[in-house]
């Protein structure tokens, strides 16, 4: 059983960086936008601000559509990028194909979703460029006509620049448009050190989500585009799609705190060296083996099955045996203290401690992929 | 010119009530609700609470998606109600077809939405009788599937319980769905002293638009089914809009504190108060003709240009030619004060004396009608 | 009652072009094309000689698809010119908002249908400009994106060139796509005396419905293309709408005969002078009101009831009471003869004659328009 | 190169059955309905006929929509069965796939189709049986609602019925509509040797797209519902496509010959007839390699290139490499004669014979399947 723990303390959930609330900061300019009155639809001065900022954060004219979802800010970018007729290449695990319930599918008006292979959850571009070429013959395939990317990916890595340029030029070269789901955009910087405009139009991003909802704020994701054609008609797809609330404010204040003074770096930042410090504490541990790189706010381990339980019996959520049997992911959030992730340590110290779990995990039930992972 | 003056006092603006923030008990709770962990998407105990409590105030079992605006929750019920090669009937002043950017056509997958005529913004039933008559024919027309009904109407009116109960027998009689687009849903019940359930599914409505940004939340309304055929499709189209936010207990806070203690009833009880205290204000103010009957919580009367003159130049904020030429709209809001109002009494009643405003209004510039009211 | 009497002999069926076969041309080619082997899905040489034969016909490059139905030509054409938060402006009696079941909402993925008033079925030029200046306003609002304009009229008359020039240029003004219904193209080129060059492109169309099936024909219509930007998206949209039948060359070869030596242009002029021919008799007939213009292959007029009562108990057929109580429509094709006309104008001389057919026409039953004349 | 040799003779054509043209008896039948007058939009005779004539095929009460290509009878036939936030499940192989631009998706407003492995086309059991689990957890996935079974498979074999009713079995127990695309059904009919009925509605299937261009028709297949629930939607959703032509009694004059007097068997049997005498024939030519079981009216081997090459230049046609290298497909018509079919064998006997084509094919070149095969 995988399921979250739902009456423990939350200093014991690593389950996903979305179980957690909203940065101080952030309540408190949605209390102070709340005064007065102010315009409706985006044409207040919080949207303003949110434009202003996101032009200087991504040093850069941008434009900026701010909407109530990562599912939607993903649908609606794809959609001014991908044709109905034209297909969205994308990695297998991405959630636009798994877990957005065919978003994509619905805002384009049915493009269909083409997964590429890839290593470690990011496309591999020989086998892009074999996806390219698939389509591209003629009139009875869907033509290729976006490419997506993860960034971060789904299971916690991040792509370095010189993939994503390398990924995004195959693309151009073919006429692709190119969108990036950052859902954890901050998360991925941080752990690059790039600036937030290297990883996105200086590397060929076309059109941007850009996500905060688990990195500080409560229900507000952007859509940025870098291409002015397709904000052109971003700005009527979002009003018809109903993401473009009476109050908009509502969600333009929520944004411009995540992005004043550093708050959504700072999370960001806070959240990855959490998992960092995991990491480094799980290494001294016999019998717990670390499974790949580091990845920003995301611990990927194997640990025995007594030691997964007794975790779970002490209260502590995460979700376990979705990727490999005896495999564990915690992600840590801005939200945990480092007290939090040192009892977590101490725990599975204790916990591996006392008897070899020496017992194989058991074997796949099923070697297809698992896709009830919550992000 | 009849735009905004932003920089004014929320006391002196009466353009809508999309223009002010939420009640204070609306902000606590999100605040409270940012604390510790909850599950994602929904799963979350704000979100049962709010489905208990609906269930109460309709006296039923009901099924709830919150949503981030009255234009999802409108082509979203839609959806549910009619289908692609089905139009939708609704009164020609309909927010549905004027100022939703195409959302029932987005959302359903290419219905026609089809407009009848009614005075006072009310559907007329022979109109709509002939409609359906028209459509019922053969394959070549698009068959009436689902009516829409504003309550309250785009000018703030109310239909009455009878009137609504006609209209949808008419719905039902040619298997037509019901919607109810209620983004004053709170301010007719408050205007009829009807209970929430006879307003709604016990007069025939299907599924109905919960409205509740306008009168005290910030960025949640609500869709409720009626009809569990129309609620089963209901999750999947939700999510897949991009409506199911990953932390939805900020939109479910917002509504559970609105419904609590009834917030929402007096927070629409006083608006519309508001609005009877104007009115009444207005009957004594000489050359001040009051339009229509009393309305929810609007007021339409013909006042002489220097008036509407000399209230904008003192920072009065409301909308006016918009009509017919001379006349102004005045909205009240549950962030009103009473000396507000007795406020612009007092402006209107200086304005009007001095000397006689008798002049008459301009000729109007265009007979066409005006769909440039941002409610 | 105005049902068509099934059973009569073709040369007393005056309901619709639509109700003949095609020419022996067309069957001839059809039939010879079945021959031998030839390439599938458009890559024949009959869709190459059609091509190359339009190319001619339109004296310049054109782009040509050919399709199954008038419906889906103007669907798949639309799609092309129209974005799906755009609307299109035609008619009131258009076929595309009448009679194609939202195939102009399913094509392009929900475009609305907006219609616009005019006299004698043609768009009024000033409340063009208005429709496209109420859309312009903001993002609330669908956006104007084409104009369609059916050539010839939906009652069978024509614009003259000049009238089409100032409706494409008011739209070309505005940013619209200029779309034509030419379902009955042919005829409407007969009329005028113009080239399809003038009538089409020279006159500011981007996309034609070029429709023949009326005029000779079976089962084959084309989208024709002078803008290569919608060229592009319509080989992808043809396709994907099953529009790109395997043994296209079936399609061709109906094209091919009917564009060859000149034989929809004898069809059409064999059509409209059996119109003006019947026209011509009808004014001598006394009790016979002849109404509005002599309209290509179509001929209004009013008579008497107990003459239309006699007409079809001698088993005739055409359509009567749609328009307004009393007046019949006549339909002429080229697979009537000139003996059929003449037969027509002796019964209604014989009808009309003894008694005076005096009384008059019944009230109209509703004020509402009909839509159920199925061309 | 691979391409069709467009100039040689017919009978050295062996790429696919939809190069041929259609039967006499067919041809005839269209020349025969153009005579006098019918009906438009399927009211007709011809219409009616097929209906009934169907009837009798199919042993039970069906409704019938005849449409233009078996893209089209696929899209719409899905598009009753599937809602847009459900997903289709299909082979990997499959047409709707690979091959019609995303028809699936148009029709259906957006589902998702999600390939399923399975060895010689078909579909696994065990492997749809994950696939049905894996969607069907919850709302963030896209419940799979409706299952697409080739009949014939796209590389010619043919599902058993215990195979097609195990699947369908497995579809109706978890609530998806089973649609099978039969654009080879009448020769996988004539391969299993067993009923019209047993092959569809007695095996599960709700709605069948009945292909009969491949087999003597020429632009005419047609979609068969025995799911009443599914006509009733399919007869707008037709019309809103455009696939109700005005002279609809062409296509249906084309199915009524198809059917009569067991044309359509004959044609099949007489296709797949030549398919084993070619395979009988391949069995006794030294260095020639049958793959696979027989498959209808498809035969498949491994020549050796120097014998591909001999027989490409003699002008024969067929596609080669496409599966794996130095293997050839050889699809047999209604059209060919039994010389044809001698005559190739003689061909491939004299260049297998000289000297041997002892040489091995070249590795493939990349591991993707190809599906440019344009059956």
């Amino acid at each position: 059983m995988s399921e979250m723990n739902a009456n423990d303390g939350a200093g014991r959930n690593f389950l996903s960086d979305n179980t957690f609330g909203a940065s101080a900061e952030v309540l408190e300019a949605v209390a102070a936008a709340s005064a007065g009155h102010s315009p409706p639809y985006g044409a207040d001065s919080f949207t303003e601000a949110v434009r202003r900022r996101l032009g200087e954060v991504f040093e850069r004219d941008v434009d900026v559509f701010l909407v109530s979802s990562g599912t939607a800010a993903n649908g609606l970018a794809l959609s001014s990028l991908a044709r109905p007729w034209g297909s969205i290449l994308c990695h297998l695990d991405s959630h636009i194909d798994n877990d957005e319930c065919g978003a994509a599918e619905f805002f384009t008006g049915g493009s269909k979703v083409v997964t590429v292979p890839g290593a470690d959850g990011k496309i591999d571009p020989d086998a892009l460029q074999r996806a390219i070429r698939r389509g591209a013959g003629d009139v009875h395939s869907m033509r290729p006509s976006a490419l997506s990317i993860s960034q971060g990916t789904e299971t916690g890595g991040a792509y370095t620049l010189e993939e994503i340029r390398v990924l995004s030029l195959q693309a151009k070269a073919a006429g692709l448009g190119v969108h990036m789901d950052g859902a954890r955009f901050a998360n991925a910087l941080s752990r690059l050190g790039a600036s937030p405009a290297e990883m996105s139009w200086k590397a060929g991003v076309d059109v941007l989500s850009f996500g905060t909802t688990k990195n500080g704020t409560m229900t507000a994701d952007a859509v940025i585009s870098f291409r002015p054609a397709a904000s052109a008609e971003l700005a009527a797809r979002v009003k018809r799609a109903g993401q473009l609330p009476a109050k908009a404010r509502f969600h333009a204040a929520q944004l411009d705190a995540y992005l004043s003074d550093g708050l959504w770096l700072r999370n960001a930042g806070r959240a990855n060296a959490h998992a960092s410090r995991l990491r480094d504490g799980l290494k001294g541990i016999p019998g717990v083996e670390l499974r790949g790189e580091p990845r920003m706010n995301m611990v990927f381990c194997a640990l025995a099955p007594p030691v997964v339980k007794e975790l779970l019996s002490e209260g502590y959520a995460f979700y376990h045996d979705r990727w490999e049997p005896g495999v564990v992911r915690f992600v840590t959030s801005f939200s945990h203290s480092t007290a939090d992730v040192d009892r977590l340590l101490a725990s599975i110290r204790r916990c591996s401690a006392p008897e070899p779990a020496a017992e194989r995990p058991p074997r796949p039930r099923d070697g297809s992929r698992h896709h009830c992972v919550r992000d």
